[in-house]
Order: structure tokens, then sequence, then C-alpha cells
């Protein structure tokens, strides 16, 4: 604490992100990362990037948000582009959501949500899950400004269709409605196509899990040009080159490699089908998971318990410490191998 | 403009940064570029790293900060490393600068803090440089919060001595002191071996310039202890990982190449002195630059005639359309090739 902070600075809990340790040797499933590289074609082209590094990038990213565009069926204007998903949910928080009435998001969800509420003085109410961890579309029908929603949910992995998410922003046409599609390529249905439709829908997605490059920080916000126009006078007013000329051609070419993503990804979801299946069969009750993880709770085994021994036989997984969600662990899906040695460690610790 | 924007998107003036051409073929020296390129070893760390892309980077960027840390004999936790100086400048308005009192800056210096001032409601003065476009520290006894200055300023290139900084620390004891040192490597003098002994402090600096990384997006601070918390306080509720993989990587391998950081500085500032003669010979005036760039006005040629003409010719400079230095051009130190085609087209259009 000093006399030099802002008053802010006293009141914030600051996120706290899984650990990335730093000795090898360790089998981490722990903050849902992809087990298989990024397409090779994007290291390609950051390789060849490496030439331009004298001068400063694109501040506008053009070639990737045509890329991303193209890939989506919307025009360039309708994308925003920032460093990793978690900037281009903090632009959103302060361009979007700062409001009197509260926006509302679920109890259980992405635990950074009620820290950029904090950063930016946004005023939030929560809304529990269903007995089942199901968000029930039904719950937001209370007065707010806007709702976030993780589509799946974490760190649940359950998704909603759709027809769900058509059916809220009916029902909401005068609040914001953004939408958290960081998981969305293992096994749910984006919302990228009711944009035309519905000028209060922002979808959210990132490069880090189903394109395999969380070390390169890309994420990206699709919506129409109102919304993206407040993204950008937020983000010209505090950064004017988020996305180094490294992360910018190497997303380009991820997004390109479509090959690449669809089949790590039908990989992914495979191993996540044995693994629920494991999992079961060890007497573990697994959520329905759309998602590169599964949260996952043994009615004899606190989730704590668990996590530490898995921790001291060399596996991390995430546990929260968190009401509603103490005995659940958090597993990332990692390659058939990862998830095997996981199941034999479970088998000793159940 | 949207029903769903936050208030304060309405009032944002962003920043706008100096012009990125897609075409090739033109001479660059309106942003401040670094006309060679950065460390080898650089490059050769960014490839060694893209092999750790899948996983998300060290949330705390370690090496980088042990790297600066050495670099300049202070502890790692003294050190906060972001998305470039801009966003490292953009927390520490929300960190730091956020008060009842007024934050104090020159009236002609970067064009991005008043666009900070106002995403983060800051209440700020101007004071204006002396006639001869110099900073006067007595001009800053008035009451304030805290004091932001770019050393050497920008765009003048004028600096201070580190004497008249040690005197403006002094007679603000319970003040915060906010250098701004992009371009202090090209001839000023650092304030880092203050911080020892005054709480009061926070130098910001940059791997755009010097270490011609301006397209991989690095900036660190270097403070007290408290300070620093700050900033990794309001990182830590923004996101996680504004610096990837390969942005680490590289900035520390560049940070360790000591000898191309002295032989590429060295090679600019005596380019900066050939072309402060040529200049003159021309009868520009020309400001006593410590910077990679001059400032400098013909009083025969106004600022926008001559960048038009020069734009017309193939080479960018930057012209500010703003009272005091519409006159001015704000030219970089390229090369000597580059800024002897300058030269020769300047004398045609004098």
């Amino acid at each position: 604490m000093s006399r030099f902070w802002s008053p802010v600075v006293h009141t914030l809990s600051p996120y706290v992100p899984g650990e990335q340790p730093k000795q090898g040797g360790v089998i981490k499933l722990n903050t849902n990362e992809n087990p298989y590289g990024p397409s090779p074609r994007a290291l390609a082209a950051i390789t060849a990037a490496t030439e331009r590094l004298r001068l400063y990038p694109d501040p506008h990213a053009t070639r990737l948000r045509e890329a991303i565009a193209a890939r989506y069926d919307v025009a360039p204007e309708e994308v925003f582009v920032g460093n990793g998903s978690d900037e281009v949910l903090a632009h959103t928080f302060q361009a979007l959501l700062k409001h009197d009435a509260p926006l509302l998001f679920p109890d259980i969800t992405y635990s950074f949500y009620p820290v950029y509420s904090g950063l930016y003085g946004v005023n939030y109410q929560t809304v529990p899950l269903d007995p089942e961890m199901r968000v029930q579309i039904a719950d937001y029908r209370r007065p707010c400004s806007a709702i976030l929603l993780p589509n799946p949910n974490a760190p649940t992995g359950i998704a909603l269709p759709r027809t769900a998410i058509e059916a809220l922003l009916a029902e909401h046409p005068d609040q914001l409605v953004v939408l958290d599609e960081a998981y969305v390529d293992f096994g749910a249905e984006t919302a990228v196509p009711l944009v035309k439709r519905h000028d209060n829908l922002l979808v959210v997605q990132t490069f880090s899990k189903a394109r395999s490059l969380a070390g390169l920080r890309v994420g990206f916000a699709i919506g129409q040009r109102p919304l993206i126009d407040a993204l950008e006078r937020v983000k010209d007013s505090f950064n004017s080159y988020p996305l180094d000329s490294l992360a910018i051609a190497g997303a380009v070419a991820a997004i390109e490699d479509d090959a690449w993503f669809q089949e790590t990804r039908r990989r992914i979801m495979a191993t996540r089908e044995t693994l629920v299946r494991d999992l079961t069969t060890l007497g573990f009750e697994v959520l329905p998971s759309a998602a590169n993880f599964v949260f996952a709770r043994h009615p004899g085994r606190g989730g704590a318990h668990l996590a530490g021994g898995l921790r001291e036989r060399g596996v991390l997984v995430r546990h929260f410490s968190k009401p509603r969600i103490a005995d659940f662990l958090r597993i990332t899906i990692g390659t058939d191998e990862e998830c095997g040695r996981l199941i034999a460690l479970l088998r000793e610790l159940v």
C-alpha cells in the first residue's frame, strides 16, 4: 500500500490464473491448453514476420480482422481483435457494460468477471445456476442492463443450444448480451450467425483453445458495428497496438488452416469421450461437457484432496475453493496418454 | 453511437498513431522506428520460443523482469512489464494518477496523455513549455497530485539533466513523478539510479526505440515496490498475460545483447548530428535533440506544406496541426541514406 495509489487500487481483488510450472516433467491439465500444437503454418508465418519487428504493427490488425471475417462470414468492421479474449472482455466491461442497472452473469462462471467489474466499477448481480449446474435463461428475466454468459459455461463445460441464445436475445432486445465462446469449438454452437439479426449480441472468442495459441495472446469479438466501434474507441484510448506483428501473422495463418483446426479439435473431443467414460467408471459424476475440459466430482473424495494427491504425483488439475464447486475438479483434456495417466492415478486416490 | 455504449465512450477522443503504410517503397521517418533491426539474438530466441505457443506465457514474465533488473541494477520486484510502454502508461494512469488534485504534464508532449486522462477520468492541467520549448521545473511548483514528464520530451526531443530531475523529486516529496524515458537511450540520462532514494519516482521505458522492437510490444516501468504493486494489481485485474511468449523471449535476448544496443544507438546519434547540420544549412531551426528524431521548422515554409510535399515524394514525416507546433516537422532518424534522401527533397521544397 502507498500514498501514491489511486483509490480503486485498494479495492481490487486480482484474478489468479492457473499455475504455469517452471520445471518440466509435469502433466498440465490445469489451464485448458490444447495438447496439440498450433498449425505449422502459423509457426512458419511467425518466423517470416520476425523480419518486420523494427516497425510498429498495423494498429488496426486489418489482415487478421479480414481473415476472421472471412472465416465467420461477417464484415471486417464487425470484428474487434485484442490481446487474448481477456483483454477483449476487459474492454467490453469498460466500453459496453458500465450502466446504472446491473450486469447479470452466473454465480458459477469464469472468475475474471467480478474482477473486471471491480476494476471498472461495473454494477453486477450473479444469477445462480440451477441445481444441475445449468444456465436457465428464464432466470435472467429481471431488471438489468446487460447479460454475460460463457457458452459453454466454465468451469462446468455445459453449453446452451443456439435456440436458447436466440430466445434470450429476443427476450432482452434493449439489453446487451455478451457470449464468451472461448470453448465453443469443442462441441457447442456458435451464436455468430445471430449477429446479423441482433444488434444486442456480442460474441467473444479466443485463439488460445481450439487454435492452440495460448502463448500468442489473440482474442476477438464479433458484433454489429456500433458495438465494435465502442471497443475500438476504448482500445485506441488505451494502447494502439495490443497485438504484436508476430501475433497478427500467426493468427492469420492459424485461422486459414481449417484442416488442422478440424483434426485437432476432433481428437480432443474423442479423448474427452474416453475420459468421461473412465471417470464415470471410477465413480465420478461428470457434468456434460462441450468444452476441452470436464468438471467432475467423486462422492467419496473431496476436490482439494484429489487435486493435492494428483499434484504430488506430477499431474496438475484445477480446483476452486468456492461455494457449490469445492468438491469438483476441472480437468483439461490432454492427449490420450496424459488422460490415461490421470485415470491410473485417480484409481489409486479414490 | 449506440444505446449499449457505456457513458464514458461518448466522451473519448482516441489517440491517432502515426501512419503505417501498407505498400512498400516509402521512406518512413514518421513513427520514430529504429532503422536498424533488433538484435539477431532476439530473432533466434523468438524462433526457439514458437515451440511453446500451445501453453500460456508466464503471467509474471519472470525471466524478463530479471533480465531488466540485472541490466538496470534494481530488484526484479522493482520492475513492471507490459504490452509496450503505452500499456504501461495506461495502467499507470489508472493505478497511480487518479486523485483529486490534478496531474501536471507539459502542454507540448506525447499526445496520448490527455487521452489516457479521458479514459480514466484523471484530472489534469498542462504546464506550458518555455518560449524555447523547454520544460522548466520551476513551473511545476503548483498544487498537484503528480507530475508526468517525458525525458527527453516528445516531440521536442529536448532532455532535462538528471540533476534537474533530482531537484524536481526533492521539491515534490509527496507527489508521484513519472518519467517517460522512451527516447532516453539516444543521449539523455536515465533517472533509474534515483529510484533507490526516491519512493516518488516511476521510470517508464520501451523496447520499441533503442532496442528496435516496435513490432513486439514490450515496455516496462521501474520504481519502488509499492508503485510496482499498484501496477501489478491493475494488470492482474485486466489481463493476466499481456506479454506473449515470443515477446518475453525476444525482449530477454535483446536486453542481454548490449553490444548490439550500443552500436546501433551510436550510429543513430551520429546520423542525427549529420541531419541536424544539413537541416541547419537549409535554414531550418532544429531543437537540440537527445532522441531518435529531430523537431525542426523552416522560417519560410509551413509544416503542413513540407510534410505534404515530402509525402508526395515518398517520404513520411510527422506533422501535428496543433497550437505552438504547427510549423514543425518531427523527423525520425533513419539510415544515412534515408536522411540524405530527405535532405535532397527538402532542398527542392524550401
